[in-house]
């Protein structure tokens, strides 16, 4: 792959830069070399020279990678089991029981299937958190890194079990740490994931920071999903997640906190201080009668907010364009303010900023030297993308997954024309219902 | 078309009736005898005898048609147009002065628009309000009826502009209520819409009683949208709406009113004395800064709900799958119960039950004797349809509009593997970019 530098150009199409500025270049240019995006700006007949390929992409809108700053893609299989539950009753009557049954087979074609649906509903950059039980994760990673996505594959810390039990996973988490910073051309990387303050116990969690530190690596955790969670952790340890998590030393590293519904002003300071960022899960919290994350405060108090799915066992879906549409409207809803959350920022958060969120500043909007992770999306034989004048509008309030086209990471295709050309989508469908039935 | 009777059997498809059993035929099989569901239940070969036809399903999901409880398909054309703003400036300086413009060439056009995108998502019957002004609406009822779709068109009422206009806009309606409560055989009718009760004096509410009650027709109207319509009724009439409507006897005439956001367990009790109908719009009214229906209250008071979209201009698209989603999401969220508004009963709420609020308890779920109202979903070839054996689950917390596959409407063919076979898609698009450039 190296050595040979390949020049292509894209032109014929309005692109949403998402930048900080957020500029749209209607019939304008995007060079990419390699996998770099070298210009994006209006179209300019000298950088056409040197080009190995000019795509005309025909009208086209052209817009970053949508980046899902929190899955569980080992789950996709879990589709629609325990739907209608309580988060605690889900977890430990259906989840984590039939979870226990996996093998690395069922891990891995959940994993395809996870990615399969993720890129071809338009996202490009995925931080996942998965359980290790009973499968060999490196057979996962390396499936994941042949689908040719970008993001973090983060091994669960869970203080289950018995002692024995507990060190074992502990050691798992840390010998995947060392080895998967940097995979698959950079690529892929990894974060430390101690599951949450209530699944492990003080101990983990030190120890994960450790090997966090020892490895200059993100941590990634659920936190202040729930009002019982606030309940359960303040009677065993006196205090509320953020504080006890806090005391441990958890955000001391570089943190992504899941959910972050229930929080006080005083935790908002504290994350903002130590620079803990965010992973919104609208439908997820709703589905599961958590609540609705109040995402204008976060924001108003300095916080990186990115936008996620979650799983599909409690979402269940993972199209990220309704994600990012819901995560508008609620904050409207609950504010009754409809000019909450607006258009621009809520697509930020789903794009430059969820990159940013999750540490992948170099991906998340389509700029000189950032990662070229574009999806493209053709709206003339779209009926709810008309009028197409109104497109930037279109992007948040009315498309949906299905209506990208083309997505490309690191400027390579991986979906062309709604097909997938990394996964084999015939096969791995028919294994997932094949597999589905295997499990009780 | 009379005379002939044409019997159809489908077979080799998951049926989903939706009746009040909840009745799941896999490998089912369903007859229709021109406009009507004659069979439908496990497969039978003795009631293949005499059929004209036996067409194969091939391992797709049947469902009834979603029926859209409220929307306003003359402003599809405005998709996008003034997002982010509250409701009153948003109708007032965007909505309403736009409106001023239409021509009925662009209200048949956005007509066309907005039932191309509702039953290619799934919709075959809906409930319509529309502005008359500048409008010839008998030719803008002649292009629905063209296009083969179910439901109730009427004709708002305002209390705007001069006295004269004000007389006018009233016999315009009563006019169109005596032509079309019975158009298109049959598949369409039309209600009295008065448009609201800030929009509209005692006395042309109670015009739009005396037209109703003379014609046999029901009420649509817009009731409780905001707190801000709560004061301001409040403080022009010494009630709240509710109460308000009730003593100007609007609801002696059965009524679906829209939105319900704000109520108390009084106006509840008045709704559920007088049978009125509930339309639920949870993307508007999140979008406009509403806020959230208690449909949990209002069914648990008896009163019956239907789900509905809305304006493209405040929604932004017309996907009835997403909307009902969202109802069962909000629910959950708001209550912080997940086991709030479960499945089956939202996926009720958008057909049978949304039906019967409507007036239109002939469609709405797979019985015999009912209007042969379905749509297919192939699964097999859906990555976020996957595992299929949780097709129940999906069809509520997975699917999109965008899955639909046919459409039958009054056993007609109206969607055939997602093309129209009766709007020209290609030339409604072209038109509505033509004539939205033609607007200020
Ligand atoms: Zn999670
Ligand atoms: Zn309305």
């Amino acid at each position: 792959m190296e050595g040979i530098m390949m020049k292509t150009i894209y032109v014929n199409a309005t692109f949403f830069t998402m930048d900080k500025e957020n500029h749209i270049f209607e019939n304008g240019m995007m060079v990419v070399e390699d996998q770099l995006i070298s210009y994006i700006g209006e179209r300019s007949d000298e950088l056409m020279v040197g080009a190995d390929q000019v795509v005309d992409l025909a009208g086209k809108w052209v817009m970053p990678g949508l980046v899902n700053t929190h899955s569980h893609i080992l789950m996709t299989l879990l589709r629609g089991i325990g739907d209608d539950m309580l988060l605690k009753p889900w977890l430990e009557t259906k989840i984590w029981p039939i979870e226990s049954q996996y093998t690395t087979e069922i891990a891995s074609v959940s994993a395809q299937l996870g990615i399969l649906e993720m890129v071809k509903s338009g996202t490009t950059t995925f931080s996942d958190m998965f359980n290790p039980n009973g499968i060999d994760s490196n057979v996962v990673m390396e499936t994941i890194g042949e689908t040719g996505i970008r993001g973090a594959f983060s091994y669960s810390i869970f203080s289950f079990g018995t002692e024995e039990q507990q060190k074992a996973n502990i050691k798992g988490a840390e010998e995947f740490s060392k080895k998967y910073k940097m995979f698959a051309d950079g690529r892929l990387t990894t974060m430390v994931a101690p599951h949450s303050p209530y699944a492990c116990t003080p101990e983990a969690l030190m120890e994960c920071v450790r090997i966090a530190k020892e490895n200059d690596l993100m941590m990634h955790i659920h936190v202040s999903e729930t009002d019982y969670e606030i309940q359960d952790i303040l009677t065993r340890y006196g205090n509320r997640p953020v504080e006890h998590l806090r005391k441990l030393g958890v955000f001391d590293q570089p943190t992504v906190m899941a959910h972050g519904v229930v929080l006080n002003d005083e935790e908002r300071a504290i994350l903002k201080q130590y620079d803990v960022r965010v992973a919104h899960n609208p439908i997820s919290n709703l589905k599961l009668g958590s609540g609705v994350a109040d995402v204008v405060s976060l924001l108003d108090a300095g916080i990186i907010v990115g936008i996620a799915t979650d799983s599909t066992a409690s979402n269940n879906n993972l199209d990220m364009f309704e994600e990012v549409r819901t995560a508008a409207l609620l904050q409207k809803g609950m504010y009754k303010d409809a000019t909450k959350l607006p258009a621009q920022t809520a697509l930020a958060l789903a794009t430059r900023v969820g990159a940013e969120a999750i540490g992948m500043g170099h991906t998340g909007s389509l700029e000189a030297n950032k990662k070229a992770d574009f999806i493209t999306i053709y709206p003339y034989d779209k009926e709810h993308l008309q009028p197409v004048s109104a497109a930037y509008s279109h992007l948040l309030y009315a498309a949906r997954g299905s209506d990208v086209c083309d997505v490309f990471i690191d400027g390579k295709t991986i979906v062309k024309d709604r097909k997938c050309l990394t996964i084999d989508e015939e096969k791995v469908i028919a294994e997932v219902n094949r597999l589905q039935k295997s499990l009780v």
